[in-house]
């Protein structure tokens, strides 16, 4: 070991962490978003933090740049290599065969310049041998808890009661540029509701008043539950007879982003100069209210369609079934569209009031485990970004230290000869329930009590210093010091 | 989506993932196991699931291959195949320069099958260009919480207080062949304490002492802490004049898995025959006692030297500090040994009584952070193996299933007509600390029953199906129903 050298770590630039003062907070949160998610009945489930790599892209996607694969550390040849020639000829047209004619050969060139070419081509071609056999199975990790889950729900369908209610809160990561607020390594706490054939609107409800009263459980500053429906933006561009509406949803989804004249400048010319269109569409995403206003508001702009009917009588509903909720905490807002492609129907973005930034959010996808069961599963969830959230807060200061140790009261150690008795103290004192430190060697009282200060730990005992006498206790934060009886005593 | 072909999911080999109601049980057991850490002081961190290959490597080993790193999906050229191309010539000792020329060139005659070579080989130098200028880290999943709570200690060196007594409850990741018991993807629970220069021995015990408690509060068969000192083993065969004792202390481990024959031979072989000699290094480790006799039993081979005797004083020290543990189940194993080269004297394994499996383990580093810091920080940990622990007893058929649900009390929704007032039910459960659902569909009341039967919901609730009757609620296990008020009702 002496002669090993120092290797100086340092923060890996997206993969947060935090002090034990900081980790007690969110270590706090998690226990009371779980309570609250159990306290409507949805049961906690954790899924690998793997899926095969086809799982993941089962629903296609964008998502593709940001998955991070599984590799290994490979000593001996290089099988990644002939792995990625290899596939690179079969993605190319080639069939197999040309292509392990195509990659031992250019192996047996290309390697010639370090090994010997036959001995190359030999390994090449066993391994791609091996590669042909078996059917390779390429593991990444999950960019989020939602296609894990309705990979869960297909694979154990037999084994679950509907509608299944289930809480997640994992890790998951994404290989993004890192950049402030956003992570490559993040906890998400997901909660959804998945039925078979047709699931019910109340849950449309249900689930952002879930996640509401999880946000409030926090002690964070106020937050928005910002709901839409995407049957309404859809209805209306069809009502209008947009062409391209993912185009167009797209764009629009952009607002917050790169404001009005960009997006009515891009939807303008996509339109072919209809400056009128693209004006009404942006009319609808501008449209929010507390109440049940954005009705009319909405009937104001004179547009007909069915789907677009059907969205507002579903907004309407949940809306009125949010009624319960602290006034102005719940705003109809036509312009949530949120990105991915599966939802459905409602979709929730949580915000800090007045914030534009998404804090959580989710959906309602009427066939998300449809890619893995040919059984209808409806559902709907909503996430809580939990490191984005608490990276922010913490940034902006507005987090506070926990304590640096769980520990209630440290038993002062007098000297090495009363450490039986001292340790009898502790183990009475945890018996009792307590978090209880038995300080770990014979010093001065005075560095003991430093100890415990420096920790943030808010009691000090002091068990007997003679036979006879009796305990102390010492409350670190007011200064007092009484006798107490370790049986007796309480915090 | 209609068009979207069924990706038949299953199981991935060495990733388990639980239904919902053993899932509820490994919950329990997480909270359960926390809450024996915390009432001993241990803080809670987390550190991010990878680190880099370099910090994961700096002690060394025989863990390289076992790494899972992180790579991309490439979906445009492959960055991939260059990278490593330029590094395979780097590593055969080419400079950067002359690599650069060799891979480019071959990628021109490469790709020249399928793609213009100019522009392959364009492609391939703005590459390397881009490896070259950027100090490329590489990044892998941790395979254990040691190493990373090591680099953590070490970066947040001036922000902890020491001794740092943390524990750590997370994933790690191990690229083994999967078998029977063992998994690519498992959750540990670690507790280690870490301090400047010097730790005291009392830490040997009481670590023990905190394990032990952790695993009887799970309701599982008797486990046994069996402890050693590293100490008397290597200054034992020090003392018969063994050369080679890595090799020697390794082949000695195997004695449970290949049994004495085999060990003696191989060992005689690496003797030069000397078979007495082999037949000493087996004495010792077969030694055991739950008592301090095995002092005797040592002294009773007649071997003499100075770092055997610091570890007999160290063994009996914490076999004396552990008397307070029930009888027997605490047990002086010289035969553990723990394969892992940082430790460096007290070495603990768990196991169930008269099995030889190893359900967690741990032991005493002297350096563990000194690949990472100057500053010299002596640690001990131990570590529960929760997954493999979880799994067997399952496989055994020994962990019960828990409930499906964490739902108490199911709502009965008469009617639709009445769904505001049962949901004021429902909420005023909740708001008296129960878990609630409220039934999601205006169904017979048969079917409602049926749901809370097959979720395992102990209590079915019924609000009043008319203005002016009483509630009542139905105790599923003993099918007793009588009149209750949701302001005052206990379970």
């Amino acid at each position: 070991m002496a002669d090993q050298k120092v290797y100086k770590p340092k923060q890996i630039s997206g993969f947060p962490e935090w002090l034990p003062e900081y980790r007690a907070v969110e270590l706090q949160w998690l226990d009371k978003i779980r309570k609250v998610f159990e306290r409507y009945g949805f049961c906690s489930i954790e899924t690998p933090s793997v899926e095969e790599i086809d799982a993941l892209l089962a629903k296609g996607g964008e998502t593709e740049k940001e998955i991070y694969t599984l590799g290994r550390i490979h000593d001996d040849g290089n099988p990644a290599l002939v792995a990625d020639m290899y596939k690179y000829h079969l993605k190319a047209g080639k069939s197999k065969e040309e292509a392990h004619g195509i990659v031992t050969g250019d192996l047996t060139n290309y390697f010639s310049h370090s090994m010997e070419a036959e001995a190359a081509r030999a390994k090449a071609s066993d391994q791609i041998m091996a590669l042909m056999a078996t059917k390779e199975t390429r593991l990444a990790l999950h960019f989020d808890l939602t296609v894990p889950m309705a990979r869960y729900v297909a694979q154990h369908f037999n084994d679950l009661i509907f509608p299944f209610k289930r809480y997640q809160m994992q890790r998951v990561w994404r290989g993004e540029r890192p950049q402030k607020g956003r992570f490559r390594e993040f906890c998400q706490c997901d909660i959804d509701v998945v039925n078979v054939d047709n699931l019910p609107l109340h849950f449309d409800a249900e689930l952002p008043a879930v996640m509401f009263e999880a946000y409030q459980a926090l002690d964070i500053p106020p937050v928005e539950m910002h709901i839409n429906n995407r049957k309404i933006i859809v209805g209306y561009l069809q009502g209008l007879g947009v062409q391209d509406i993912p185009f167009v949803t797209r764009e629009l989804d952009k607002l917050d982003k790169i404001g009005v004249e960009k997006v009515t400048k891009i939807l303008t010319e996509n339109f072919k100069g209809d400056a009128a269109l693209a004006q009404k569409c942006l009319a609808i995403v501008q449209i929010q209210s507390a109440d049940n206003s954005f009705v009319d508001k909405i009937r104001g702009l004179n547009v007909t369609n069915d789907l677009l009917e059907q969205g507002l009588n579903e907004l309407k509903f949940v809306m009125d079934n949010l009624q319960h909720l602290p006034k102005e905490s719940v705003v109809a807002n036509l312009g949530i569209i949120r990105g991915l492609d599966y939802y459905t129907g409602t979709v929730v973005e949580v915000r800090f009031k007045g914030k534009p930034m998404a804090i959580g959010g989710g959906g309602r996808y009427d066939d998300l485990a449809g890619s893995f069961i040919s059984q209808k599963l409806p559902g709907i969830g909503i996430s809580i970004g939990l490191t984005r959230l608490f990276a922010m807060l913490l940034d902006e200061g507005y987090i506070k230290p926990g304590a640096k140790s769980p520990t209630q009261i440290l038993v002062v150690l007098p000297d090495e000869s009363r450490r039986t008795e001292a340790a009898a103290t502790a183990n009475a004192l945890r018996q009792r329930g307590y978090n209880v430190e038995l300080f770990h060697s014979d010093s001065k009282v005075k560095r003991q009590l430093s100890y415990a200060e420096r920790k943030g730990i808010p009691y000090v005992w002091f068990p007997p210093f003679e036979d006879g006498k009796p305990h102390e206790v010492k409350n670190m934060a007011s200064g007092e010091q009484v006798n107490a009886d370790p049986s007796a005593w309480k915090i």
